[in-house]
Parts: structure tokens; sequence; C-alpha cells
């Protein structure tokens, strides 16, 4: 449109940036970008590794869990295989399950939640050798607890792999994450620092796996792939606990107001674990497209769930105060012109 | 081995750095991480574009020229595809090959050199459908002039594609790039910000290709691999050709330096178009890599060919002077040394 968003709300990114510590080391880091980067990604390898209280080699450290989903789907998935996943969940991951030939095997969200028993009955019924499953989730910010999350894990059929990814995993309850427990060669755990760490912009994920898991990654990935300045920008972060702590802080204010917001104009905000808030609108996905349609023009970026009927919402972002604020003035217009009463 | 390096002359970085505009252009662009890169590095592609004279489909920008090999091989090699590349040319090309369970076909180099006419004849014998040639080559330093290559691109088998990897173009004199041509859907141009540009840390890298061939890459590549830090930098870079001609002038000098040291200690060393010198040091590859090790205990960097005959030769990168008074101190005793006289 020409002109930039009043308030940027939409991608699930950290409106409250990065780490001030991370921020000094990227900037530190940027004279000495002519040096190639560590290919091992060494000190913040042992740095997380240390975080979980696993070894190095339970860690695998690429250029963003994007990244690391393509490398995963590279080695499991043939021509034709099958893989489970929620019919509207993560579309990335979708993308490289089709892109080297995988056959999707979608299973319905139950009542807003991805359906844990359901994945993995489907799994077994087509001898799928992955699931795939965000706990807590997106699109809609629900979770399921570490007991349902263990049960679905000892229940996985022999050769299957569950891909859990936990970029959320810093918002959601207590409670919310099962043990880490690399001995289970079955469990690959995916985290982010483009969440909690509001460092989106510079590619970092990680995934936590038994070491026979994680070690096949190092024969395919691309090694240099980790700019030097986001590695030195994602080690400072994981030090700053304190300052995650804040944003916890920050994104529980923001998820209240944006349900205030909500339910001020009648609709009713969905439970949420992450740091975005499913917004359902009470009708259709035409009607909720026209809602961030609607939005946009005012200037206001937000997104919706693209599977019905999860589509019926729309899926707000943690914001700072003033970017609720924009959004509160312009929700009641957006609402309304969305009805068709302009 | 516990401290660092005296002069870092080992890895064809540039030591003079990126740009201070690039420099300046990443610093600014640290507290913004938070937010999501552009998956379609619009503003980098489009002054690559302009840069080149072509248009922005013609252009690709990934996480370093290393993810374009990575994803131009998955789109082109199959299970035991004949690959055609040089024996001893760029070891990442080969281990993606590898990595698709490509079949690589090696061909000798002729006289320090990449034989292209060698390289055309084997894909046309063995039906490969993907060349790879390093116009300036790594690790010799040798090159082809532009006449040579365009008889290569003309010579080319009707379902051969040629990657012609320039990462060290920018250091080549006048005459050494045919001209580029987009309307040929047989090249594949590949280009990167890791060596004149100073970025090797950054990750950019780019190919340049008629739009049939690039295209298919947004199918399949990382869409955020490239952090919105580095793709600041790089367009700040691409912007000031003025320090590139700097660059070059000062790589200029250090090759001649790096020739003057290894004539004084009766090595001899190669003619170079790049931003480094083969020096042949006369003997096999056991001494030239004893004279690796032997600098290395003495602070200094350097790397060396790893098949024969070229490992008869270390390689060394441009430096700053101090870089290369470090070297020329060190190399009589690693020379001695290596000769067994201790």
């Amino acid at each position: 449109m020409g002109r930039p968003f009043r308030a940027r709300i939409g991608a699930n990114e950290s409106v409250f940036g990065p780490s001030p510590a991370a921020i000094e080391a990227m900037r530190e880091a940027v004279a000495d970008s002519w040096k190639y980067c560590d290919p091992e990604n060494y000190d913040l390898n042992v740095a997380l590794a240390r975080h979980y209280g696993v070894e190095p080699s339970n860690i695998i450290v690429a250029e963003g869990a994007d990244a690391l989903l393509g490398y995963l789907v590279r080695m499991v998935v043939r021509e034709d295989t099958p893989v489970v996943t929620s019919l509207g969940a993560y579309p990335t991951f979708t993308y490289h399950v089709a892109g080297y030939g995988g056959r999707l095997e979608f299973v319905p969200y139950r009542e807003d939640r991805e359906d844990t028993e359901a994945l993995v009955e489907r799994a077994r019924m087509t001898g799928s050798p992955l699931i795939y499953l965000a706990n807590p989730d997106n699109p809609m910010g629900s979770w399921s607890d570490a007991a349902t999350i263990q049960r679905m894990i000892d229940s996985l059929p022999e050769r299957t792999l569950l891909c859990l990814d936990e970029a959320y995993i810093e918002f959601a309850p207590e409670g919310t994450a099962p043990p880490i427990d690399v001995t289970n060669p079955r469990v690959i755990r995916l985290r982010t620092f483009s969440k909690a760490y509001g460092m989106a912009g510079a590619r970092v994920g990680y995934c936590i796996a038994h070491t026979n898991l994680a070690a096949p990654f190092n024969r395919i990935r691309n090694h240099f792939g980790v700019s030097s300045i986001s590695q030195a920008g994602a080690l400072a972060a994981l030090g700053d606990q304190e300052f995650i702590a804040k944003v916890q802080g920050w994104v529980a204010e923001a998820r209240e107001r944006i349900g205030s917001i909500a339910e001020a104009n009648g609709l009713k905000p969905l439970p949420s674990a992450t740091n975005f808030v499913a917004i359902d609108c009470g009708r259709d996905g035409v009607f909720a497209k026209a809602v961030v349609d609607e939005l946009a023009a005012r200037g206001v970026f937000v997104r919706m769930p693209f599977a019905a009927p999860q589509n019926r919402c729309i899926r707000v972002s943690a914001g700072k105060p003033e970017d609720l604020d924009a959004l509160a003035a312009a929700l009641p217009d957006a609402l309304r012109a969305a009805a068709g009463g302009r």
C-alpha cells in the first residue's frame, strides 16, 4: 500500500526485540564479518547443550528452524512417503514434504487443537515414518500438556519419528513441554531464536535429539548457513535469560489486552500458550479474511489460519501497548466494514 | 593451538573487510532483526539486476553460494546421475553431489588449469546433465579467458548445464568473464559477497541465469535463508563500487608481495586471477603439507590443494602488509623445518 503499517502484529515476531546484550553482540560482530563463520556453530552449540543439560552432539544449529525442517524431510521422505501433519498447521513443513515428493496425510484439528491421538493413529494406519506436531500450536495458539505429549511419544509406532516443533514453548505454561530425553531416538525437538528471543531476522534455529538422529544433519546441512553475526547474537541472547523473563511478562500482558479488545468487540479470544491470540470472529473464512483486509487498510497487519474451520479466526501477535491501541482503534470499523456496513 | 593466528591468510577471505557503508548498514539493521527478513530479498535482487543489466527474475539470492550449489544439485542430480567437475576443484560442490547420490566424474587439471575441453568431452561421453567450472579457479588461482569459456559454452552438449562459479571474478583481468547472456538456458553464473565484497561471514551469494533456470530455485529454496542484516549489508556493499576498486588494488599488491616472498625462498608463485596465490613448493603433497603445518606452528594460517599434482603447492590468501610480513618472517624457517632440517 506504499506506507508502513501502524502496527505490525501479524507474523508472530517479537516486537520487544532481541536482548540488548544480543544487539550489542551483533553490532560488535559486524566488522569481523569478512571472516567465514564457524561451520560448527561451536560456541552456540556448547552453550545450548549446557542450557538444556545435554551433550553438544545432541544439538544441531542451523539457518532457522525452517532449514532444519528441510533437512529432516530430506533425510526421511522419498517419493510418495506418507507424512502426517494437521490440516492447517505450519505450511513450511508441508512445503518441504511436497518438495521432496512426499504424500501429505492431513489430520483435522479437534476443538482447535492438534489431535495427538489421531496423528499417531494416522501414522500407524499409513506406515508414516514422520509426524509433525507443533506444541504450542501455530496458528491457533492452543497446546497440549506435557502428559498428553508424553503419551503421544510413548505410543509412537516403532518406525515413526515425531518432529516436535516447540518454537513457542517459552510462552507456554509450566508443564507444557515433556522432559527433554535425548535417549529416545524417535523424537526430535525443534526450537528457535525467532520468537521469545526476538531474532526472526537473524535466522537461527536448532534441534535437540538423540545423537544418532542429530549426527546425520551434519552430512547434508549447509555448514556455513548461520552468519557469524547471528551466531554471536544468539549466544548473547541465550545468556540473557532475565530478558526472556521480561518478554514473557510483556507477552502475557499483551495476550490479556488482545483478549479484552476482542471481547469488547463481541469476538471470542481463544486461550493461547504463544505470543499471539487467535480470535474467533464467529463466522466463516470469507468474513475473517475481510476483517484481516479491513484491518490492513487501517494500518494494522494481522493474519489468519488458512484451513477451515480454524479460518473463522484472525491471528493477532503480541504487540506493544501502542500496537494494541492501534488494533483497538481500528477493529470496530474493520468489523463493520467486513460485515458490509462500510 | 589455543592462540589466534598472527596471520589468517588461508581461507581466501578478504582481510580488507566489507565496505564501511556495508558495516554501517549492518549495524543499523541489527536492532530491527526481530522482524522476519524479506523472503524475496527484494531490494538486493533488484539492485543486482540493475548492476548486471538483467531482470530481477534472472537473479536468485541465497544464504551463500554453497546453498545455491546445493539447490542446483538437488534439482539436477538423482541417484547415479553423472556430474562432471575437475579433480581437486571446490569440494563443497562435490559434497552436494555425493549427498544427492550423484556419480562424480573427475577430470584432471591440465597444466594447473581446469581443462574446459576435457570437461565438455567428459559430459558428452557420460551424458552428464551438469558441469561445474570455477573461473577463476580455486585452489590454483588459474583462469581461462572469456573466449575460451565462450567456446566451452557454445560446445555444451544439448542437455548439459554449465554451473560457472565466478566467486573470484572481481579479481580477474578484464576479458575473463564472457558476457552475461540470460537468454542461454544452459549456463548458470554463480557469484558471491564472500570474496571481493569481504562478507564471507554474512552468507550472501547469488546466481544469474535464464528465468526458466532461476525460477525453480523459488520452489525449493529456504525462503528466509538470508538474514535481514546480511541483506542490508550486501545491498550497501554493492552500492560502494569505489571500495571494490580499492580492494582490487590492495589484492593486486598483495599478490605481488606473496610472489616476491615465494621467489625469495626459492619457490615458484603461480599466476593468479584471484585473491590468493598458489605457490609451487617444488616437491610433493607430503612436503607441502609439512610447510602448511610448520607455518601454522609459527602463527601463519595457509592452506593447500588436496589433489595431486596440485597439492605440491601451498595456497596463500591476499593479506594486509603485516600479514605478509608474518609470512615472510615465518617461511624460511618453516621450509627448513619441513625439509627435515628441524
